[in-house]
């Protein structure tokens, strides 16, 4: 059911039954690596190329969250995933090996939450009793197709941020088990820009995104910031993460002591050299999938708020001079 | 609801309320011309690049339909688009101008079909009251990125086919007015790869998947090619057509006397030069919110079945010696 100006409540609360996060070494390395269901020493995955090893991180997100909850693809009725190269191949090759049907993504690091909501409109209204959800990205393939190639050894400004190696998934089901986090609310966003340019300084970027669906989400649930025992924006890294943070405050919502960004969470940016953080569709995708999902199952936390976080420009837009243009989709999801 | 292996039927049967066509050229210049609700002699659209002039046809698709319905973007809830370029800049840019909530899609040329199939179940399931759905494609954007630069004028092949210029954009409603196209049927498509590398030769490689969805379609609803007027595809071109046709007979479903192609319909191809066909997302967008929409209030066609083909390769995958996997989305659009 629609409410507010742009959120929908689950009447159903569709399940997360399921998750599956993998990470590369550099993921493994970090704070929150003991999370993780499995960790990659090789940026190849045993691939001969960077995009061939990143639709290997996916489907193995995808075939450990099916092993984790006893399921075979079949059992699943659609498909819902991206991620960030061109026309989106990780994805595609990834489900050619999957026998379902597909429903293919573009929403840059925000897709893991776009899919999550599409996922539960479906679920919450029966047309599918599972489903499952996924995202990547690949330090190496989206640095050489938005960025550098890697061999050119171009440094990074301070402001950079880190492209997650790394996928996750998670499958929704439409049981009513208890002792399951549901997914009870859902702020679609809308695309804002506020003129960015700067493609090192892509939190900034997104920020005013993230802040203009926490706001409608919000107004449009009447809930408070503490509320939540965790809000999770995605790739905001730290400055993108102290703008919002500031930004919202003078709007009158305090979020300081349940925010947390998946980038930030995924790395020591100062030991590992990761500048304002991690980014890209992986970080929230696979810190969903593994710390955040196992503290809602230990019942540590018990109401997240996740906000993924994507920049909807092209090396080309940019090249053309437009600026970033940012979108940032929400999703509630809670122990009942 | 869920029926048979991956259909949903649409209880509430969401009506297609208004349509916005756009085309460039060579479009104008083919024999539905004088269905499309504008056409634009200039291919950059007054603009300084293909990607921005690609832009402006969806937007213009977009405003057209809204014209139509008198309509404002303010008064619905949920965007669905896509395109075919790198990270979809079109419907991103184009939405940024647009204050409503975004979902970015990449089905390759199946895109409308899958927007088609997301604002119907969120329509159908009153999670959103209007839902507007959006695809466009552009011939010089399209060669400049998929196949060679334009100025170098390589010569097509034989089974080649031709990028549309144009959009599509259509405003789906929960009202259960009479005399509105209603949307009874989806059958969203699996993933289908026959080892076909040759990116001249699309309709061949898209073929298969649009025999599985088909033949999913016909069992899951357990209706025959005959019951429909019009079983339109988007972009198999002369070819992958008349493929389509023989194995779906083999498979004993003749949809010979039904069958149209929306790349087929577009151009004089003998005249027009333009090989097999037409193809890009543009094509079926263009073609069914035109010629397809008009026929369906006029009542000289009343039960048309959508079939969307998109190829999920990108220059890249095939570089590194990757097939061609395709999908196809179906969708019922009847009158009742």
């Amino acid at each position: 059911m629609k409410i507010g100006n742009q959120s929908i409540k689950f009447e159903n609360t569709p399940s997360i039954i399921s998750t599956g996060s993998i990470v590369g070494p550099k993921e493994k390395s970090g704070p929150i690596s003991s999370y993780f269901d499995k960790t990659i020493d090789d940026v190849y995955f045993g691939e001969g190329t960077f995009e061939k090893a990143e639709k290997m991180f996916l489907e193995t997100a995808i075939n450990t969250s099916l092993t984790k909850s006893n399921l075979n693809i079949t059992e699943i009725d659609f498909a819902f995933a991206g991620d960030l190269l061109n026309q989106c191949i990780s994805s595609g090759y990834a489900f050619r090996d999957f026998d379902i049907p597909y429903f293919g993504l573009y929403g840059a690091c925000s897709t893991f939450a776009e899919a999550l909501i599409l996922s539960s409109i479906l679920v919450d209204s029966n047309q599918a009793s599972r489903t499952v959800c996924a995202a990547s990205s690949h330090f190496c393939s989206a640095e050489k197709q938005f960025r550098m190639p890697l061999l050119q050894g171009t440094q990074t400004p301070p402001t950079g941020q880190w492209t997650v190696t790394g996928a996750g998934a998670a499958i929704l089901e439409n049981s009513q088990k208890k002792d399951l986090p549901k997914v009870t609310f859902a702020t679609p966003g809308k695309i804002i820009d506020m003129g960015i340019t700067d493609v090192a300084n892509m939190g900034a970027a997104m920020m005013p995104a993230a802040f203009d669906t926490l706001v409608a989400h919000f107004e449009d649930t009447k809930r408070q910031p503490d509320y939540y025992d965790v809000i999770l924006t995605g790739d905001l890294g730290k400055l993108g993460s102290e703008i919002l943070v500031e930004q919202l405050k003078q709007k009158g919502y305090d979020i300081s002591k349940v925010h947390k960004d998946a980038g930030l969470l995924i790395y020591d940016s100062k030991a590992q050299g990761t500048h304002m953080g991690g980014s890209g569709c992986g970080a929230i995708a696979s810190v969903f999938s593994s710390y955040i999902y196992s503290k809602l199952l230990d019942k540590e936390i018990n109401k997240v708020l996740i906000v993924a976080t994507g920049a909807l420009m092209s090396p080309i837009s940019l090249g053309q001079g437009e600026s970033i243009p940012g979108i940032a989709h929400a999703v509630s999801i809670e122990n009942m």
